[in-house]
């Protein structure tokens, strides 16, 4: 399962009677895996984040009932240790309620990993007509493969335009304070072959002032009914960069990630993490002791900001609005037309 | 020497016939202090910053003249020795000369220390003034008195302000990579008793969006004849994101950081240093192997950014050009006036 073309194996995937996850608490140093028997140690995993991203936690929430079914448990039980362990995480609900929706909660979980993985190669394909040839992409936090099951999102644009000869290459911004992309996105673009440099994320404005930008290309946690987008804190600051500019910002997520009930940024609520994320690396106090620290784990993006919405259905520009709503429903031939989705006009 | 109604001791100090240090390398977690009785001993600090900022430098360079004249060593071999320990350092050749020029090599290391922090209490109360009530400043990088011989420069503006009883507040930048922000700014103001809540640099932008921030305050390693400002990385996209808010960005540097020679922005040298202050923390590596970084220590805010330069001969507004002209050259009577200086009107 770990060998064959692909460079990153599934970051989750179902393995006969268990779930096999890359264990991404020990990356970049190590490329170790993590098998959950028991719907407990899946819970545990997600818990301490051996696996993460909204994507992957979606996969994650089904394969938890697929297990409970194998084992014995009470699927209501198993469904509510398993929401407990993020409880904001809206693919983890998502997932476990499609799989204990299911005849079989094992297929439907085999299915629902499966399809997470052929939506990313859309969207790539989508987002990768969007970039000039030779584009210095930067980027910042983790959208790829190890966010999903695989692939990735705004990596996985990177990735298509990779495979389609198009010499992209990156900027990988840390991502303090849990550096997800020196620690994830450096090691994932890695393994791919793709040109990659990290550089603190306070570097990116002299980058941008510099000539060395194309493109700023991110994921989403949560996008807004109209088109605001909820990011990796710091998301913000580039956007402002990128306008200021003259630079797009492109924002890549499987439309599962657009949340209609959620009419604008305002009403998203933002998790505000342990100010010991911030004071602290590798267990070594940074700061002084009785000094606190503030650590929003998420900003929002106005939509009047992001040049365009690139999704598995195509992509949406101005107005958000209108565009978002027309994607994501289930309409008859409407997965992998790879047509452009909104009100903006063809996707590029 | 370090008791006395000071919360903070001076940074470099002459003490009879030695050089006393505050150990930058040990902080936050020590307060602990160095001496060097030879030139050789006092060359090694500077090399390793256990003594670093401008200001600190040119005291620096002034008291190792003093310390090769106490011990008899030749005054042009010292001179040698202490300026290739940090070759860009304008202000520690400037120290240097300074001693060397001097009668009394010692006289004039004393007169210079006690010159820069009289120089930083008259800056910061052009500063205070600037500030409202109440005022939440955003800092980055230390511009503290650690980076001078006491007092601070943009630290000396909050300061002054605290001292007037205008109850300012910051946030602190923690300024990766090497993190002088909560590791030395988020010290100074713990000891200040100013309140000071450190936040990863890429928290900056939805602060700004989220109103709570009324001033952004930094330092300058090197103001160029047109106001264009070089000073840690970030400070540009500090600059941008005020601008977007519509906030102010007060630069704070004493008239020796103008460069008379040096007549914009683009003329200025930026230092590239080690990939390994960004790609490991604490001697631990946070991005996977074969992966490289960049490292621009400084970058360039455009004068037009600028919402004034508070020098402790007034502040200077726009137009940069003839404003900081006027400043910094001996006129009878100029120091110590407070008046405003430049073509920008009065100093608030």
């Amino acid at each position: 399962m770990t060998s064959g073309p692909e460079p990153i194996p599934p970051t989750i995937a179902w393995a006969g009677d268990r779930v096999r996850m890359i264990d991404q608490r020990r990356l970049p140093g190590e490329l170790a895996f993590l098998e959950a028997t028991t719907v407990d140690e899946l819970a545990e995993a997600i818990a301490t984040m051996a696996v993460r991203g909204a994507p992957a936690l979606g996969a994650a929430g089904a394969m938890g009932i697929a297990l409970a079914r194998v084992t014995g448990v009470p699927l209501a039980e198993a469904a509510e240790r398993l929401a407990a362990t993020r409880p904001t995480a809206v693919n983890l609900a998502w997932g476990i309620e499609r799989a204990l929706a299911a005849r079989d909660p094992v297929a439907e979980a085999c299915a629902l990993a499966a399809a997470d993985v052929a939506a990313n190669r859309r969207l790539g394909a989508h987002g990768a007509a969007l970039l000039p040839p030779g584009a210095r992409v930067y980027t910042h936090c983790n959208a790829g493969a190890l966010a999903c099951v695989g692939y990735g999102s705004a990596l996985g644009v990177l990735r298509a335009a990779h495979e389609l000869g198009r010499a992209p290459s990156a900027w990988v911004g840390e991502t303090r304070p849990a550096l997800q992309g020196s620690r994830l996105t450096a090691w994932e673009l890695a393994r791919l072959e793709i040109p990659a440099t990290v550089v603190a994320d306070v570097m990116a404005g002299s980058l941008m002032a510099g000539g060395e930008v194309d493109v700023v290309l991110v994921g989403a946690d949560r996008i807004a009914a109209n088109g605001d987008v909820a990011n990796k804190v710091g998301t913000y600051g580039l956007a402002v960069l990128a306008r200021h500019h003259g630079l797009p910002l492109l924002v890549a997520a499987p439309t599962a990630t657009i949340d209609r009930a959620c009419p604008d940024g305002a009403a998203i609520p933002i998790e505000h993490r342990s100010p010991d994320e911030v004071l602290t690396v590798a267990g070594r106090r940074l700061a002084p002791e009785g000094v606190g620290a503030a650590n929003a784990a998420f900003d929002v993006t106005p939509a009047a900001l992001v040049s365009a919405i690139v999704t598995e259905e195509g992509v949406v520009r101005e107005p958000y609005g209108p565009g978002l709503a027309a994607l994501g429903r289930p309409r008859p031939g409407a997965r992998g037309r790879g047509k452009s989705a909104g009100g903006g006009g063809p996707g590029r």
